[in-house]
């Protein structure tokens, strides 16, 4: 299945490095954690981080009731962006960063009832796997605290460099050293919280994410 | 000096974790390598993770003459995110994500001429410190192909999330692991292009960052 076209989530620049496979877009979702959420907030634009979820093709964001970027009405921009690697090249001109990103837009839904708690248990899951069986569940008050919204995947755009630099032909020649510089990510040893009570061993949901 | 507190970088949600002071946005702008770009396009908002660079008060955003996002004539957001560990706590309710988030809104001047080179310079430093002297520089066609925006620090918020779960009391009795799985990230071995003609060492501004 490929990913929409309408015009804003055609890419304009570099085309090369569009990806039109929906796969890929899932994958983006999947392995990060956080997403920059953009709203309209007295006419200008906001961007915040926030936690997010995936579900098949349906987003889910959520965050406390008051907060201001979530009591939207309108359009949002959902973007999710990973580093990988700084793209070093002959001439200054094209210096990059390999990454992939993942573009949304859509106009959220504020979801309730069951269709609440499930994406909370996927933003929660998405965030800390095997976590939702595991911890207390949320109680009615915790969850009136809470706003759950869904976003649809339908307009949603891909990004990726990867590779490379990609020096002009003349430049090759020069002295100077080219090539990537790769960044590396994950997760260190887990660190008990100073109030735990009991010697409570790390579950095995966490220590093997680790 | 302290940030601004107008309205909109006034931190209204979770106030403790609001940092006031300067030099934590500094440093939130200079160990990250993306920030995520919101503009207005069409009336709808749009996010994409684009490079910068900071000198001083001013922070510098590059990107191609083309790209819709840089010709913009309005207001802008410009938000920086690390993600640092996730935090398992006794109850869904209080899993959290350990960050450090800079906001910043301005309207973007484009640079040109001197500015604009020492603005590149300040991206490129940014991107890859110690490259503007070694690289090749950038030709007239090069500089007429790039776009460099200039904005200016003085409204700008810092939210920072660290340390343990802040489970409610009632909960620490629980047979639930707490605590934070912490999120490493570095460079690691720098990897030559392919097509390097001859055997180029490299240098020790790229050597000495892995």
């Amino acid at each position: 299945m490929t990913l929409s076209t309408t015009e804003r989530s055609t890419i304009q620049r570099a085309k090369l490095r569009a990806v039109t496979d929906r796969a890929v877009l899932h994958d983006i979702l999947d392995r990060n954690l956080v997403c920059h959420l953009g709203v309209l907030v007295d006419g200008a634009p906001r961007v915040l981080p926030t936690g997010y979820g995936r579900d098949g093709d349906t987003l889910y964001l959520h965050g406390s009731s008051g907060a201001r970027s979530l009591r939207t009405d309108g359009e949002v921009c959902v973007t999710v962006t990973e580093c990988n690697g700084v793209v070093y090249a002959r001439s200054v001109f094209h210096f990059s960063l390999n990454y992939a990103s993942a573009v949304v837009h859509g106009t959220p839904q504020v979801v309730t009832g069951d269709r609440k708690l499930h994406g909370l248990r996927v933003v929660t899951e998405h965030l800390a796997p095997g976590s939702w069986d595991y911890a207390r569940p949320p109680t009615a008050k915790e969850l009136a605290k809470t706003t759950v919204l869904a976003i649809d995947l339908a307009e949603a755009s891909v990004k990726v460099r990867d590779g490379d630099p990609a020096d002009d032909e003349p430049d090759l020649d020069l002295p100077v050293w080219a090539g990537v510089l790769p960044i590396g990510r994950g997760f260190t040893a887990p660190r008990p919280s100073a109030d735990l009570r009991t010697a409570i061993p790390v579950p095995a949901h966490i220590a093997e994410r680790s």
